[in-house]
């Protein structure tokens, strides 16, 4: 059943400063795709079944612009340590072990059910170094319904012998074999390019990425401008780059393809530190910033200056960033985003006004959900996913507004335990 | 029965730098007061019933130092303003609903309810400038089985005439006779002086209130050099004091009674902005810091040096803040504890380490706990208060420890849904 309408206290963007909310609406899905909000179902839909979650407030799913599947295992411990020290003792280790099918069966398992179950329903994920586990689990991400855009890691340095590829043919040869292998597999799960990030990468590998992302027309999902160590450990292996993104840039890995003057998705986790020419870039470019605010605190990262991209007209969207930030929950990423915005405002740079909670919640929605498309509303032509919160088990005290409870819901981080249903694509999930 | 053994996977803070569990430990309770945890049960202790709690966690119960119950019912709502724009807009019009008794009760019903139902056994609670829905609440924190220091607010100025004291004389008036009526009237509720902050209370009636507290030999309890609006406030208020901690100090309510040598435990919540002076002075007169860092960043406060007060020995614990803060929960405030104290680091002075996991625990229990005597841990000698966690719903796809166990629970927020039982001063509250 791909068209339907949902009733119920339905809250979208109508723009980045504004939630519109409509108490007892109908969001109508046909065939998939969303035909907007309505205080009285209009006429044409009147024969679409309507499905009543009565008093419970209705939002679109939540769109994940960074998570790393395979740290899903070890999230919420080994926190007190900074990134170089952290990818050392946490990530490396722990992303080893998806050599091993038996144990890729076991974590990815656990991890597809538990983004299942989350209030988000598009992901951009980073998996491991292994093409082999990478299809299983982009299989598992198919078979849950959910949308991704999946990537097999990129890694020939920096890293493990057990975890690096041992030369750049083997990188480029493992890349194609695993893009071949899942050609036309899936509908909801897409391959994307996933360079780590400079420190992982040689030159060579970099160049021969940019040839094999324009030979498969792939999106690119890495890291930028995350951490002082990370950035000086990047000047010092790149000293001809003017800045960080250069590097990404000058191999046509930066959102646009210098030999074909094309476009294409990138999104790029953090983005803590860019410099104005960075930012430049970015924009012109077209590039995404995954904005992952619990794991610029986690690993002493800082603060992303999110008020002056969204001011440049960046296209900013949310990363849980599983696991150096500790939970999946985009209600989580969206407090810390407002939080940390309000001590930026403080400590930093009091030109830069707090993020408000509004545009928190664009960010979690259609601010991300530019990089799969139409995506992250239930306004006419959006792909229609819709996430369905139970917040009866909170007390109704004060007689709060629509958009009151959609506040408290986010910040007592209620999809915790409180969500009742979910729908992506036009499919109900639960 | 408040002697008993509790059997399962126990954590406590040895130190303020470590964490001490001992998995399918007992924990044994004499006649209410701790007697140590051990590896196998003493011969001593073989007498006393066992409760197994089999592979959960057992946690002291957490201190929150600072809690405005009077603002419970609009948590996680109205964020995205600064302090005191925030107090006027959100706190204000809220309290002043608790001069009505139908009201208090409703509301207060409610706090209690979810107090009890929290992670926390020991509270600092300011309520409302009303003595009687104040009494209200002490006989259902009473009732409740929960440890509190209430406080009747005082404010005499800079608040609404519904809200405010209209004299001095009406204000000490009101306080003593509220003091009088619930003398010996409780076991573990006890009222602790409550001047709101300096921009409420005239300079007459602190000294009022300094004299009303060496009467009834009361501890203290009010907000500190929170944000720089309000500091400002207070020098402009107060232009010949020296810092905003010598208010409270030169009428005798910080911590030193200068007319009979005496101390008494006094609680400042945040201490965000303090300078040299003010924390010397804490120190000397053994002031405790209530760290609140989500309410310091939900009203653009700026970050508390937590790391310099502890390297200078002062007290140190951690308080919800509700409503500023949005959640009771203290595994949000421990979490809230390390990240803002790792951007503090990173953003404002490199001398200041983070705090890490086991220090943040210390502070939400054991730190807390000094401001109630012997409280925050199972060591002999304290008082028993206990929380068990089931982490049954998370995955095991590691072979975690306990200690990682627990890092994971309180980062993914288990005590919002994993409570199973819980022990306050020697009984089972559930």
């Amino acid at each position: 059943m791909k068209s339907f309408v949902l009733k119920g206290n339905i809250c979208y963007s109508a723009d980045q400063k504004t939630i519109r909310t409509v108490e007892g609406g109908y969001a109508v899905c046909a065939d998939g795709m969303a035909k907007g909000v309505y205080e009285t179902l209009p006429e044409e839909y009147a024969a679409l079944p309507v499905i009543d979650h009565g008093d419970m407030l209705i939002i679109p799913g939540l769109v994940d612009l960074h998570i790393h599947a395979a740290q899903y295992a070890y999230r919420g411990t080994g926190m007190d340590m900074e990134l170089m020290e952290w990818l050392d003792v946490n990530a490396f280790p722990e992303e080893g072990k998806f050599a091993d099918m038996e144990y890729a069966e076991k974590a990815y398992s656990v991890f597809v059910k538990h983004m299942r179950e989350s209030a988000s329903t598009h992901f951009v994920v980073m998996a491991s170094r292994y093409p082999k586990s990478t299809k299983l689990l982009m299989e598992k991400m198919e078979e849950a319904g959910l949308v991704s855009l999946v990537g097999k890691v990129n890694m020939n340095r920096g890293a493990p012998d057990y975890l690096r590829e041992m030369s750049e043919e083997e990188a480029a040869e493992e890349t194609r074999r695993w893009l071949v292998e899942i050609q036309g597999k899936f509908r909801h799960t897409k391959p994307v390019l996933t360079p780590r990030f400079i420190p992982s990468c040689t030159d060579g590998l970099m160049e021969i990425l940019g040839e094999i992302r324009r030979e498969f027309d792939l999106p690119v999902h890495s890291h930028l401008s995350e951490n002082l160590g990370e950035i000086e450990f990047v000047r010092e292996l790149q000293p001809d780059s003017p800045f960080y993104g250069a590097g990404y840039d000058r191999v046509s890995l930066f959102g646009k393809d210098h030999v074909t003057g094309k476009h294409f998705p990138t999104v790029m986790g953090h983005c803590i530190w860019s410099g104005e020419e960075e930012i430049r870039m970015m924009l012109e470019n077209g590039v995404t910033v995954a904005h992952c605010p619990a794991c610029n605190m986690n690993v002493s990262s800082g603060i992303a200056p999110i008020r002056k991209y969204l001011d440049m007209g960046l296209n900013v969207g949310l990363g849980s960033d599983i696991a150096g930030g500790h939970t999946v929950s985009l209600f989580n990423a969206m407090v810390n985003a407002v939080q940390v915005s309000k001590l930026y405002w403080r400590l930093v740079d009091q030109s830069c006004a707090a993020i408000t909670f509004p545009e928190a919640f664009h960010l979690a929605t259609k601010g991300g959900g530019q990089v799969f498309g139409k995506v992250g509303s239930f306004e006419d032509g959006y792909e229609f996913s819709a996430v369905v919160l139970d917040d009866s088990s909170f007390d109704r005290t004060l007689p709060l507004t629509v958009l009151q409870r959609l506040e408290r819901a986010v910040y007592l981080s209620l999809d915790l335990y409180g969500i009742r249903a979910k729908y992506c694509c036009g499919e109900r999930l639960f």
